[in-house]
């Protein structure tokens, strides 16, 4: 798997709206599925049963299960956490739950995916020193744990560097993970509504101590601008929800900046969305058919929307290991923040607000 | 195009969940398309402007539009309707518009579609006498005003033969259209709610009156069980958003019947839902992954669920073609009804009335 990479989010075992054979058609290398999603449904077992998760979701590249410590904290009602484990209620049916690390790992070994993640405590960026110092604490001692109870030597173990916004942490977290060995170091608890600035300042700092022949994996990144600016910083590998999440209220990307379908400019325009793109969806459909279909709620457009989006971050990542070998990063790197319009800060974060109200109101929504 | 043949509803410029790639894969020749959903939705201009419906929807096989008359009577408000034509609202934003016979063909003239229809005054099957003989006079009288006001001559026009539950008006209705020498017949008005066997009796006495050198087509049917039926009644053509609608909602056909993937016997099954099928999506995927991805409402089932119905009905088209052509058409009639179990009738009209008051609560859900 060439790196730097990003992976499609594909939690109850699909990415949402399109099929294997189309991640692959875009060249996309490895996808990521939610421990906590599938636990609930349809079940470990089942999987397992089913001959693993790579056979279950027909996907035949490499895969990735979250443990479901971070879906644990934002999805689920907590009813206790001590360092036994997390006591929760399922988001579906308030049904009452226990996960240890050493559970997590014992599913994810019964899921079997190729890289698997340790057990984390993931706190909101609004919480004090001290609550985010014991969460990272506790984080520590978990991932020990899950790196003592792996039996299967197939799998890739990550931890997740947690810390908070704070550098003292985050720094003490690296320390202390890496002296752990592990095959690779996510970056955990970032991207959750803090500002953009203090995101990549997180990034700096905990990167700087990961050791560079490991992957180094940012948690929920994300945006075009934010992939190029973590990729500078020494970010291998990301997962988002967003460029799928993104596709189907009908926002795409182009080199020029994320732009929105539904927008009337598109209802009668014969070129596709991106003249420039190379995609399924720009190759067969004007961008007025699009506009069209979303303006009657046909399921053909989520797919489309999500063809692209991926076919998109796919080739930013295809251009920036490109940039990488050839020397030419930075250059590429200015020019790219230059021609691309990100979404406006407030704007996202007042968005992303939004978001996180309607995914606390609506289950469906829950599922990335 | 052979024939028999079934062609989806692919009413707004779609086949609802598949992309044409998958239509063309399943071995579909045609896709039925509708006037009034397009005129209301992005607009006729819009489409006759993107090079018509053809490339608008990137559908390169055969294609019919119908005039958008079984729509305006089920869908819309009426407002007026005179020998002149109907005055209607839109049943998405209520706005207020005027279909003649003269403007039907206008507009799917600028969509371009392969096979056009005249505009028809559909009743419910409730009416009566009078009111079905009346409406079928108008619909004769429209009929004429279609055929005289076409322009373009590589577009061919079909009649629908209308007449209710009434055999006499069903005689008189076939004898007076094929009068006036069409390129093919439908048999409208059928298959809204009346008993099977009533559809089938008005089946049999229509098709006996239309050329047998011209397509006989029965638009809304639909079932497995009521193609068989209705081809051994001499029908040549058929569409109904039946095998897709179905599909939403969990309902798959095999050889023995219809069944329902949300069924718990399907949770943890490691065989395609169809082991028979060679279709992609039981090529791929068991049916415990389809069960898993319904209980989610994941987009990507509703695609695999359709290209499963669509292939299914495509099978037994191409099944008819062969048995028709060795003579043996009447062997496989009957072995088929032996082997496959129909929806229980009574329980098939509470689903049907279920259905179509859904579809006057959920917008949607009108366009097939």
């Amino acid at each position: 798997m060439p790196t730097p990479v990003f992976a499609p989010v594909g939690s109850q075992a699909t990415v949402k709206a399109v099929s294997p054979e189309e991640l692959r058609g875009i060249g996309i290398s490895i996808v990521v599925a939610n421990t906590y999603h599938l636990y609930l449904r349809p079940g470990i077992g089942v999987i397992k049963a089913m001959g693993g998760l790579h056979k279950f979701m027909a996907w035949d590249r490499a895969l990735l299960t979250d443990s479901g410590g971070y879906q644990i904290f934002s999805l689920a009602q907590l009813r206790d956490i001590s360092d036994q484990g997390v006591i929760f209620r399922s988001h579906i049916d308030g049904s009452q739950h226990l996960f240890t690390p050493e559970m997590a790992i014992q599913f994810q070994e019964s899921l079997g995916a190729d890289i698997i993640m340790a057990l984390d405590e993931c706190l909101s960026h609004t919480e004090t020193f001290e609550a985010v110092e014991q969460a990272m604490k506790r984080t520590h001692k978990w991932a020990e744990r899950c790196q003592q109870s792996q039996t299967r030597n197939d799998q890739a173990l990550f931890a997740i560097v947690q810390g908070g916004l704070f550098p003292k942490l985050r720094r003490k977290s690296a320390a202390f993970l890496t002296s752990l060995g592990f095959f690779g170091y996510a970056i955990g608890g970032l991207s959750l509504g803090e500002p953009k600035v203090l995101t990549q300042a997180m990034v700096e700092e905990t990167v700087a101590l990961l050791p560079e022949n490991k992957l180094r994996y940012l948690m929920g990144v994300g945006s075009p601008e934010d992939i190029v600016e973590s990729v500078a910083r020494g970010v291998d590998m990301f997962d988002s929800a967003l460029p799928t999440s993104v596709a189907r209220k009908g926002g795409f990307y182009t080199w020029q900046g994320r732009h929105n379908i539904r927008n009337s400019i598109y209802s009668q325009m014969e070129d596709p969305i991106d003249p420039d793109c190379d995609c399924y969806t720009c190759h067969n459909f004007s961008a007025a058919y699009l506009h069209h279909l979303f303006e009657c709620q046909e399921l053909l457009v989520y797919r489309l929307a999500t063809i692209h989006n991926l076919s998109f971050i796919n080739n930013l990542m295809n251009k920036i290991r490109d940039v990488i070998i050839n020397g030419t990063f930075n250059t590429f790197r200015d020019s790219f923040l230059v021609n691309y319009q990100p979404t406006d800060e407030e704007l996202r974060l007042a968005q992303k607000q939004k978001w996180l109200d309607a995914r606390n109101r609506n289950q469906i929504d829950k599922s990335e």
